[in-house]
C-alpha cells in the first residue's frame, strides 16, 4: 500500500491511498500523522481503499503537487547507519573516526518536511548546499525499553528522504558534540510512504535492498544500494527508545546511503564524493551545489519498480 | 500575564490565563501551541481575559494538576549559554574545553513535556539521572535570517524548564559530535508560562536576572542566578534561525543556570557539584538521583515574586 498526501491548506494535508499507477487516489479523510496515532484502527480502512482503487476507483491526481507524505512530525531522528558514509565524512570534515560500536543518531528538524517538488530555499550559497540520498520509517508509538527484535512490528512506514545538509557549517557544530542545528535545515520527502510489503524481497533484514539513483542536474551522481547498513532500522528503532517513549509519527532515517563499492556506485551526497577526491588527489575537486541546480532521487527495487516516486527539486533564494 | 495549561483529554490541554494569586483562572478557548501561531491576534483576547481575573472573576484550580504550559512543541531547542556550566561539565565528563565563540544548541525531544507535579519514569537509575535547572523562552514565527535586534519581538512567553539528563549516557553520545538522544529524555515545565513583562526589571539584556531556587529532598541544592549568560535569548533566537524558519512555538532553552560564584550559590544540577568536588578533592561524592528522590525548582524574582510557580517532582521507575 503506498500513501501520499495531499495539500488542503492545513499544516498536516490530506492523507491519499494511491494506485499502482501512481496516478489515482482515494481520500482517507485523515492526516498520516494521525492515522499513525491510531494505525491499528486505521491501516484496515485504508486498505479497503487501496482494494477499491485496484478495481478501477480513484481521483487523478499530480504526484508533482504533492506535499511531503508526513509535512511534519513530532520527531525526527536521522541515524547514520551506513559505515562507508561515516568513514568519508570523517576524511571530508577533516576529523578522527567516530570510535563507537552504537548506532549514530541525532534528532532533526522535523516541524516541516519539503515536497517532492518544492523548491528548496537557502540563505546563502556559500554554506556549502548539499543532498543526502536516505530511506526512512515511521513507526507508531514505541514504548520505552522496546527491543530490537519487538520494534521491527512498529515499523508501519517507510519512506525516501533528501537530508539536506550544510557542509561549512556542519564539522564546526560537530566538534562542539552538540550536534547540528544550522548544518541541518527542513529535509525533503519523496511523493509515497510505503507498508513493507510494498517493497517485497526489497525488504529485508529491516533494510531497503533497493537501488536508489541520485541525479544532479540531470547527470547520474549515484546509484546506491541499500542494504549497507550496519544496523536494522528496527536497531536504530530500539536505540531512540532506549530512554523515551517514540511518539507516534516518528522518522527515523538510515542516515545517507553508501556502500563500500563507492568507486562504481558513486554517492548520494557531494562530501562523499569530496572525500573520495581527496584520497585520491589531496584536494576535493567538485564543488557544492549552485542556486538553480537541481537534485533528483529516485529508488527502484530490484524487479524495477520505483514505489516512493521521485524527488526532484531546484536549488533558490530564501526569501 | 501569566498562562498555564489544564489537562482535558487532548495532547495540547486547555490554555489558561492565571490570577496574580496563583489560584484562580479564565479559559482561552484555545491551546498555547495553536495561541502561538496567531499570537497577534490571540494575544489581545488573553490580555482582557487578564485583565476580567484582575477584577476578581475566574475559576478556583490546583497548580499541582496542571500540564507543561506547552505539552509538546514541534521544536525544542536547548542552549548552553552559561559558560560556567560549560566548563564544569567538561571537568565532569573528563573531556576538554569546547573551543567555540558561537552558541551551543542541540535539538531536543518535544513530542511531551511533563507538567509541574509529575512522576518522572526512568527505565535504569543507573544511567545517572540529574536534573537540570534552566530557563526557556517561546516564540512566535520567526523567519530565516532574523538578526538578534529583530528576534527579541518574537519573544512571547518565558518558562523554567528541569532539562532531566542522563549522565552516564552523555558523554558518549557527545564524543560522536551528534548530540544527545538516549542522554536527555522528556524535559520537565514549571506551571507558567509569563510574559516578559511579569518579571519587570529581572527580564533584561534578554536574560532572567532572577534567582532559581534547587531543592533536592527538600534540602537547598542551590540558588543560581539567570543573568549570567554569554548570550541573550535574542541572540540564541536569531542563532537557531541562521538556516531555517523557527516554527510559532519554538521553544529555546537557556541550558543549565550556573555562576561563577558556584562556591556560594550551589549549581543546578548534580553533575556540575561532582565536576565541583573532582576540582576540590579529585574525585566526585555526591551519587546521582535515586528512585523515590525528590527535586524542587522555583524561580524567586529580585522583589520576591514566584511567576513561574514550582516544579516538584519524584523519580519514579519506568513501566
Amino acid at each position: 500500500m503506498r500513501l501520499a498526501t495531499l495539500r488542503d491548506g492545513t499544516p498536516d494535508g490530506a492523507l491519499v491511498v494511491v494506485a499502482d499507477d501512481g496516478r489515482r487516489c482515494l481520500h482517507a479523510g485523515t492526516s498520516l500523522i494521525a492515522a499513525m496515532a491510531d494505525w491499528s484502527a486505521v491501516a484496515p480502512r485504508l486498505h479497503a481503499l487501496a482494494q477499491r482503487l485496484a478495481g478501477g476507483e480513484g481521483d487523478a491526481f499530480d504526484p508533482a503537487l504533492l506535499a511531503a507524505p508526513m509535512p511534519r512530525s513530532w520527531q525526527w531522528l536521522d541515524g547514520s547507519a551506513f559505515n562507508q558514509h561515516g568513514a568519508l565524512m570523517q576524511v571530508a570534515f577533516n576529523q578522527p573516526p567516530i570510535a563507537t560500536d552504537r548506532p549514530l543518531m541525532y534528532q532533526g528538524l522535523s516541524d516541516r518536511f519539503y515536497g517532492p517538488a518544492d523548491p528548496v530555499p537557502f540563505a546563502d550559497p556559500a554554506d556549502g548546499i548539499d543532498f543526502e540520498g536516505e530511506f526512512g520509517v515511521i513507526v507508531d508509538a514505541v514504548p520505552m525499553g522496546t527491543t530490537a527484535a519487538a520494534a521491527a512490528a512498529h515499523i508501519r512506514l517507510i519512506v525516501q528522504i533528501n537530508d539536506w545538509s550544510l557542509r561549512t557549517l556542519a564539522p564546526v557544530e560537530m566538534k562542539t558534540g552538540f550536534g547540528w542545528i544550522q548544518a541541518k535545515p527542513p529535509c525533503s520527502m519523496a511523493p509515497f510512504a510505503v507498508t513493507p510489503d510494498e517493497l517485497g524481497d526489497d525488504w529485508r533484514d529491516g533494510r531497503v535492498a533497493a537501488d536508489l539513483l541520485v541525479e544532479w542536474n540531470g547527470a547520474r551522481f549515484g546509484l546506491v544500494r541499500g542494504d549497507e547498513m550496519a544496523f536494522s532500522f528496527a536497531e536504530l528503532v530500539a536505540h531512540a527508545a532506549r530512554t523515551r517513549d517514540l511518539v507516534a509519527g516518528t522518522i527515523i532515517g538510515s542516515g545517507t546511503v553508501s556502500n563500500s563499492a563507492y568507486a562504481t556506485r558513486g554517492s548520494a551526497c557531494i562530501s562523499e564524493r569530496r572525500a573520495i577526491e581527496i584520497i585520491a588527489a589531496g584536494k576535493p575537486e567538485t564543488p557544492f551545489m549552485a542556486l538553480g541546480d537541481r537534485v533528483r532521487m529516485q529508488a527502484i527495487t530490484s524487479d524495477g519498480r520505483t514505489p516512493f516516486g521521485a524527488i526532484d527539486q531546484q536549488v533558490v533564494a530564501a526569501g
